[in-house]
């Protein structure tokens, strides 16, 4: 866990690439963010209990909106450069998810335009993946479909427009500060973001809520500083944002990163059931050095990879966790047995769950029951 | 004329700036473009004739399509920010009136989301100026409606998409050699013109002309670089540019800009035909310190604003602008009468002309009588 312990010092947040972040506390002061209290929200959800959800930023606008059943809308994106949907990406549907029952207008952004300039991946392409994976895998991890404006960034003028037009309200200065780089494609795809987050603002101003990574803070607030600027202009709400911290690699390595090793990760679907419960088995964990030390003293549960993940993840229920916890800490369950009974069942029973639910978004789909909106 | 003098060993051109260029045949090194040869193009009009267009990038596959009746395209924008027209973007609409009439598929765009971006007009209005004044003025100088292919930037997806695409394709280093500058909304500006000019190419590949400003010259570069490296996805053709000079301030300052000193200019309209009269009467001319040098030795005519106008825009008979010519480097006009001969009488005709086919082209625009393309 040395990677864990040495960035304790060092606090590197950038959007692009896989810097590790651990002192969270100290992330919430450095990006003027405040620290998330579940308290604040009503029936907050699994994610937002647990600690996933550990920041915010002008939370306090959503949480007025939603008490007093005024307009509010919440946004997320799809890169649809690959058809796997990243562990910790759950993490902020749960949240687009849970603000959309709050009331929020709902919309889901497809980033083919920027698949396309940043991986390659030609827009028709992109349009089909995210027909035929992303936008389904969405709907069976809790979207409703009937509430959720979709949208294509390749077929949304008003989006690149502002684009445009947000551009112009930062120095180069402060795009390398936030960025690290002035590469015309980041700069392109910056501000396409820019215009994606402030959007839905153009046909009715309204605060908005952005779940993110941790890894988007810098990015939210070079957008509320933006929204700031265009205030003359558009009167924009700046855009509140609920961050949500990474997902630790298989082996304990901080960023489970959508572009890293395959047997390093688990991912939206996981198909192969047996080859899942063997990444599950080899998982890193909190075990002791002797079994009569973990006997004893009870297993490092802080350091636990799958204890991670099925409180993230693919333990719903409060009571059961609480069980797989203790059994643990207490040193009942040595972790080859804890896999057994906790991990390989409940990780199998969210992939079953997914699989089926999927099947049947795909159907909507195809009855064309979803809104695009341009 | 010091300005003139002192540049010519010194080349900048910033397609941003207004950076003071004499040295043609330098330029023409520098950028890797070919001396223009009139005589490569059929009929070649008077801007072509008369020297105004000095250089050229890959026309041979211009004069190619023309000789062989294949399909080409002359592309051009109109920055919508001022209800004026530069003098010098008349040759640019001359260019584009000759390649239209040799059968070029004529765009011409609307630039509303980068006059909004980098003038603060907000795009509502460059479409509403752009409808009132720009596409009229053009019809007027020339274009034809009915083969013109008008589009909006802010209408336009296909180009802010292919912006995005382009932008990939530069380094920050390339960039900032060109325009010598990252910042954000220059990037973008750049990466939407790059779109605008390969977006004919979307529906149809085939080559394509650009007449310009020499100050567009590195912009032109950098398309054709774009275009090169998207061959493997998109194959291209890389984009022809016919260049022409600089126009002369009427106090004989390198370059007349957009946003320069208004008494300093003459533009198109000039409605208020004495004010008119009154700027020629100040400008510039090649005259003699005392009259009988002047008789003797003749004007200085290259050093002349009036001539150069007279020659680039004003006077259309080639004998005419000859005995022009002649009575001022044989001593017999002094400059006085040579305004009052040619000057002002061929000044006020250009634009008495040009009032009067304005007029009838904003009944056409009215009628709809316009191609907008998406």
């Amino acid at each position: 866990m040395k990677e864990r312990e040495k960035m304790s010092d060092k606090i590197i947040v950038d959007p692009w690439g896989k810097e590790l972040v651990e002192d969270y506390s100290r992330l919430i002061k450095e990006f003027g963010m405040k620290e998330f209290d579940a308290k604040m929200l009503p029936n907050p959800n699994l994610q937002m209990r647990r600690g996933v959800n550990f920041g915010g930023t002008d939370l306090e606008q959503i949480a007025s909106a939603i008490q007093n059943k005024k307009p509010f809308y919440a946004l997320s994106g799809i890169m649809p450069s690959s058809e796997k949907i990243h562990l910790g990406t759950e993490t902020v549907i749960q949240n687009i998810k849970y603000f959309q029952e709050q009331g929020a207008k709902t919309f889901v952004l497809i980033a083919d335009v920027e698949s396309q300039a940043t991986r390659g991946i030609p827009i028709e392409e992109g349009k089909k993946r995210a027909l035929e994976f992303h936008i389904p895998a969405y709907i069976a991890l809790g979207l409703d479909p009937n509430k959720t404006n979709f949208y294509l960034q390749s077929e949304n003028k008003k989006v690149s427009n502002l684009a445009v037009i947000a551009s112009q309200k930062i120095t180069e200065n402060e795009f390398r500060a936030i960025y690290g780089s002035l590469h015309p494609s980041k700069i392109m795809s910056a501000f396409t973001q820019v215009g994606d987050i402030l959007y839905p603002q153009l046909e009715e101003r309204m605060p908005g809520v952005i779940p993110v990574g941790i890894d988007q803070a810098p990015h939210i607030r070079m957008v509320r500083d933006v929204a700031r600027r265009l205030k003359a202009n558009y009167e924009f709400f700046l855009p509140s944002a609920l961050y949500n911290k990474y997902t630790s690699a298989l082996d304990g390595s901080f960023k489970m990163s959508k572009s890293g090793e395959e047997k390093a990760k688990i991912e939206i679907p996981e198909k192969d059931l047996n080859l899942l419960a063997k990444k599950i088995n080899k998982a890193l964990t909190g075990g002791r050095v002797t079994i009569e030390e973990q006997r004893t003293k009870g297993g490092e549960i802080t350091k636990c990879v799958v204890y991670e993940y099925c409180k993230n993840h693919f333990i719903k229920d409060d009571k059961i966790l609480k069980q797989m916890f203790e059994e643990c800490i207490s040193g009942k369950n040595l972790c080859k047995e804890c896999k057994a009974k906790y991990g390989i069942p409940y990780a199998t029973k969210f992939y079953e769950d997914f699989n089926e639910k999927f099947i049947k978004a795909k159907k909507q789909i195809n009855l064309g029951k979803i809104n695009f909106v341009e």
